[in-house]
């Protein structure tokens, strides 16, 4: 798949809605979705480099929440029903991530090192994102009577 | 029920266990049960002045989280399964509580007002933890399935 053919994906097209929310004087209206996209993007050096001591940088939490809040949403699309997210991340950068349809858990996620979150590359992103939609369709698609409690 | 037996029901002995849990350096060991609880009571006259302005006081979420977790301690000693508190409340004081149990949803409270959080009467704040048990232990024995995942 072309970097391009990807980021006419589902999951990047619902990113780059999330990413544009999240930008409320829409000082990046005329990024592009690449562009909005580069802070999820790290290489393995780049990582390394990044300190896991004291608070995580509040625009990553908030790439976090980016990025959960699009599986959400890709769920709900999917199966029609609300999908909740619920991001706890504690000072330390350690924390779980619960996305909640009906009083079914369908995604469940303990994160840590938050302060290095990302991806190596887009399309590792775009499969990883795929994994966690496809084994939360799942968990819902065998307990439809709890997800639609 | 006369105050004395109120204190020893499973409800208010886990709650002082929880209360004794958060008291790091044992500075309240000598500290009988109805003191350990006398944060909890608020009178509605003294509920109406404490301001609901600024960030909530520490203590007093401390004292939600040990009133959800003595919940989920309760909810695992009666059907031996694991249960997790995850309790969420922002800077306004207002949030929600999860109790997931497997990956069923056994509670789930929007809470609002944090900064006012207490009970009328020790006897009005155990009916209140007995009912939030009742409901998400009679969720746990409509869905075992999802609860045992």
């Amino acid at each position: 798949m072309s970097e391009e053919e990807l980021y006419q994906s589902d999951f990047f097209l619902e990113m780059v809605k999330q990413m544009r929310a999240l930008d409320t004087y829409g000082v990046q209206d005329k990024q592009t979705p690449q562009k909005l996209m580069a802070p999820f993007i790290i290489s393995k050096e780049a990582r390394k480099l990044i300190p896991v001591i004291g608070d995580p940088d509040p625009s990553t939490i908030s790439r976090v929440a980016a990025f959960y809040n699009a599986i959400a949403m890709l769920i709900e699309k999917e199966c029609g029903l609300m999908a909740r997210p619920s991001i706890n991340i504690t000072h330390e950068g350690f924390g779980t991530v619960h996305i909640i349809v009906g009083k079914l858990v369908a995604l469940e996620r303990v994160v840590r090192d938050i302060h290095r979150f990302g991806f190596e590359t887009p399309s590792k992103m775009k499969d990883e994102g795929d994994k966690l939609l496809s084994v939360a369709l799942a968990l819902i698609g065998k307990h439809p009577e709890v997800a639609g409690l």
